[in-house]
């Protein structure tokens, strides 16, 4: 990953060492995925914080590419670790609460055995010679750590980047270990794009004179030019275009006078210089060739029978962090993640964070307060569902979703706020306890909340606000951002029992679309919308000849969310158009909370309808 | 650039060399924009078509950074040309009605004169001593060509990438020379991050140990990995991360098995292996070092006292045509140097195209449909405008806008179509003779084709819509897409005498924002709209109690391309909000073509008001 500054802590930690690690060897022969073994494996880990006495309160950190066991400081006298902004004491990954373990790759050269090793069989480094390892071998032996430490179930696995690739391999290879997990920026398999950036590095790397198939430790010279030119490529993927605007093009043609024998005629040449040049000093050609053909060849879908197949595999829930501006591992890929854990009923939180930072942005400060909150909400939650993962019945013809007669006392409040709680109160009576729910919109959970109360079925919000959802996450809901006018196309016919659309339609680019996929994927649907034709919405348009403004259409016409105006009558008629039978439907006049049943169309300023597109 | 298939036309060029190919050798000493000069340029270029007796058919294409003089064949039996898609016999670059000339750059390595060619006062290549070359210079020895050609002025000069760079300069440096430029995917300056690949690249061919600081073309072996690795990273940037998917995920981990000697574990690989080691049989690292040494360091703001300024130099109209997956030459620095152009009132058209093709889209079929009509319309279109770039007058305040009395005859047609033409009708005899316009939402140019034959100041049209564009441009009209919800940013307060925004209204997010912005670079602004209180509106509403359908808001409410509603009386209260005056009002009820002066709220269903913000 890309160093926050020129100036970073590399060379300090180098120098001294990782005096807080510690190593364990393995006994092998430790077997190796793609065939072959290793006769031992050391792994240099280290941990913060205290394992409880029950055992479940144990974090696994997943280092990226370059990175290493040296998380956080132990103290203040420690050396700066790599994510000391997330984890360490009343940090997002609280390291009063939680027991952090963090260990060097396999492959790695950082205490870790990797190709820089002696090989025990030789008692030579292993080189070139070293075998092909996979993410997969990363995590068993990550999971043969925790065997030692006494730590048989995760309360989390996270990371970013490479990192990420290894937490999700846990959760999907080790399901019965995991209890949840935390995907930053990550992939369930390259984009040939960023491939691409991978090869033309280890090209460089083996066209360097001195690589001689990896057998260089003991010559004078390595193939520092070859990693250096592999480790420039990387840094700009790492970065975004904007991020690298801002940072050289003040002073494009002014480079700085760096150390390193490299192009210095532009600003962001004299950078580049300085971080290839650094990264030799720490890093080893062969780590860097194995550990990114690990990553290259990660591909959770060709090694599972389908991406789906292998998110089955998953047991805990999921929460999935990207960001806008990361074009190696772009928010797509994460989507692609999200929906197949969907596709699976398994329960998965994701949000896309607004950066500009790149795919560096889960290692900056910038996104922090994004990121930060998230994860310490997903970490903390309350574990409020018995069973978190139960997929949705297969579709089922709704049963007894339905009006209920009787009608709650309602209170005299007057506004859009009360309007929208008794929306809720009325949704929320409408819908069978035990049923799957589908909350478009959702909000912070409101509705979601008070049915997991109650008692239901599978439960997921979609939802466009970072806020909201990351207040979702904290209270254990399942919330995935989408914006609805994309469609629904990741979910199954009658993946649910009821979709709700709760005062969102009126917002719709096409409100027919949204109609049409709800009444797919769901069983039922139930929709809230402000009625345009009420008599207080008339008068106004007849009497002031202006655009009404009424409690259910509270907003000035230039600036309103609302950009579909129809009344009930409306709403009716496209459902017939659409194929779309309305099973019940309440008319309510907000200010009263009465239901109207004469003239409805006329006396109701807002209508609850129950609908279903299936015969 | 990168080739469209694995198997192009090089080795077969290269093999058969350029046959059409002329060489003219420019005299020395040939001064060199950086200092230092060249004995001697020899320059290798081709024609097609003739020039015409009056000497004003030239068209001269710029080539990219790895392209050549061989723009297109001359025959059936001439090897293929780097833009046989675009230029020949009855294409968009029509070689039966111009001249079409094109050269290798100088610092090329395609037969004009580069690093490898001899030094006549040494007798030995240039090689690393080759002098540093600008864009500039690439120009200049154009221009010399041309001086010999007998071509005083050039029809028009065309190029995309480096070549965009250089019709730029052309356009810039030598404005008496040039009647109308077309830049395509290029920039006036590089991001930070394309310089950063240029970087890595050049790095790679400096380290290489062949390189011999560019002193190898006596000795056996050339740095030929090194190019090989600037090549393949050039060529990741001229794609885009979906065409890389589509063509390369589908048989992701099963590579060709190519003839060159890098790394095939991917099918992405075998393609950059290839790639790589088929360029460095046809190029010379040092042309490739000094060519983008040239580009990266094109800076045209820091050479002429800032962007604007030197678009100030421009006297022809521009086209500029950029590509949405282009990520290398983005949109961004496309929208950039119309800005400055248009911030001079300098005559641009600007569109950008829609495409998965990456930087390369502007040589690939792929595009042609949309970027080949536009071209082509340009190039042949009508010469209207006298006065080919007219700055606007600077900020005055409006004259004699305001209504006219007489109304004329109207036929009683009705259709949403007939009040179209009918509001442009009214509009055009608002706005008086000679005021220069920008119309919002301009469509094809009906309204500015309509001011301009009455004679007319500086005209401009924004638009969304890539075909309504074209038609403009082959109108000879100028005009830039833009999304008017993103502001007016650009234009300078009061640049126009009469902003114009017909029908538009409407299906803005935020109408205020846009009537505001109008208002300041107009100094008067003419709006029509649908009134939403017509009583045929409200007696729909009332006694269906549906939302209505009428000949001004002709669409059903959950598709309609209008999202605001209201009436003649609401923008009269948004005006008097925003401090906007209201200078004239035209209401009409548009099935008769009458004006409405009582009651007008009621009885119009149509309004044009003429507006002011200014005091």
């Amino acid at each position: 990953m890309a160093d926050a500054a020129f100036d970073s802590s590399d060379a300090a930690r180098a120098a001294g060492g990782l005096p807080h690690a510690r190593t364990l060897t393995l006994p092998g022969p430790f077997a190796l995925r793609l065939g072959g073994s290793l006769p031992e494996v050391a792994v240099c880990y280290e941990t913060y914080g205290t394992l409880n006495a029950s055992r479940d309160n144990a974090v696994y950190v997943c280092h990226a590419l370059s990175g290493d066991s040296h998380v956080a400081r132990h103290d203040e006298h420690d050396a700066p670790g790599w994510w000391d902004i997330l984890v360490g004491p009343g940090k997002a990954v609280d390291t009063d609460r939680f027991f952090v373990i963090c260990a060097n790759v396999l492959g790695g050269c950082r205490g870790t055995t990797g190709p820089a090793s002696i090989d025990p069989r030789t008692g030579r480094p292993y080189g070139g010679d070293f075998p092909r390892i996979t993410i997969a071998d990363m995590v068993a032996a990550q999971a043969r750590l925790l065997d030692e430490l006494g730590v048989e179930r995760l309360h989390a696995v996270l990371g970013g980047s490479m990192g990420g690739m290894m937490a999700l391999c846990w959760a999907v290879e080790h399901p019965e270990r995991v209890d949840s997990a935390i995907l930053l920026a990550t992939t369930h398999c390259l984009s040939s794009q960023a491939l691409s950036f991978d090869i033309v590095g280890r090209n460089a790397i083996f066209k360097d004179p001195n690589y001689n198939n990896g057998q260089y430790y003991d010559r004078e010279h390595k193939p520092d030019h070859g990693l250096a030119i592999a480790r420039m490529i990387g840094h700009v993927t790492y970065l975004s275009d904007r991020t690298m605007s801002r940072k050289f093009d003040p002073d494009r043609e002014h480079p700085r006078d760096v150390a390193y024998a490299y192009e210095k005629e532009f600003s962001v040449g004299s950078y580049l210089a300085y971080q290839g040049g650094r990264f030799v000093e720490r890093f080893d050609a062969n780590s860097y060739v194995a550990l990114s053909l690990a990553m290259d060849h990660f591909n959770l879908g060709r090694d599972h029978g389908g991406l789906e197949a292998a998110m089955a595999r998953v047991r805990c829930p999921v929460l999935l962090a990207s960001f806008s501006s990361d074009w190696l591992f772009p928010p797509a890929h994460s989507r692609r993640m999200a929906d197949a854990l969907l596709a699976r009923g398994r329960r998965v939180s994701a949000l896309e964070i607004e950066s500009d930072c790149g795919h560096d942005a889960f290692l900056l400060e910038n996104d922090l307060p994004v990121y930060g909150p998230l994860i310490e909400g997903f970490l903390n939650r309350p574990r409020s569902c018995p069973d978190p993962c139960s997929p949705p019945p297969q579709a089922e013809p709704a049963a007894n979703v339905g009006l209920r007669a009787d009608e709650p006392a309602t209170t005299n409040v007057r506004s859009i706020f009360y309007a929208n709680r008794l929306d809720l109160e009325r949704i929320e009576e409408l819908i069978p306890a035990g049923a799957s729910v589908l909350d478009l919109g959702c909000g912070a959970g409101q509705l979601l909340s008070r049915l997991r109360a109650r008692g239901s079925g599978a439960l997921l919000g979609l939802e466009l606000d970072p806020v909201a959802i990351t207040q979702c996450v904290a209270r254990d809901l399942c919330v995935v951002q989408r914006d609805l006018d994309r469609g629904l196309g990741v979910f199954r016919d009658r993946q649910f029992d009821v979709v709700v659309l709760s005062q969102t339609l009126q917002a719709m680019r096409r409100p027919d679309l949204v109609l049409r996929e709800m009444l797919r994927v769901g069983a039922t649907g139930i929709v809230s919308f402000p009625n345009f034709a009420h008599e207080a919405a008339v008068r106004q348009l007849l009497e002031t000849g202006s655009s009404p403004v009424t409690e259910a259409l509270p907003f000035p016409w230039w600036s309103s969310p609302s950009i579909r105006f129809f009344s009930i009558r409306d709403f009716e008629a496209l459902c017939a158009q659409l194929g779309i039978r309305i099973l019940s439907r309440i008319a309510i006049d907000s200010a009263t909370g009465r239901q109207m049943h004469d003239d409805y169309n006329r006396r109701a300023d807002m209508a609850i309808c129950v609908l279903s597109g299936w015969d």
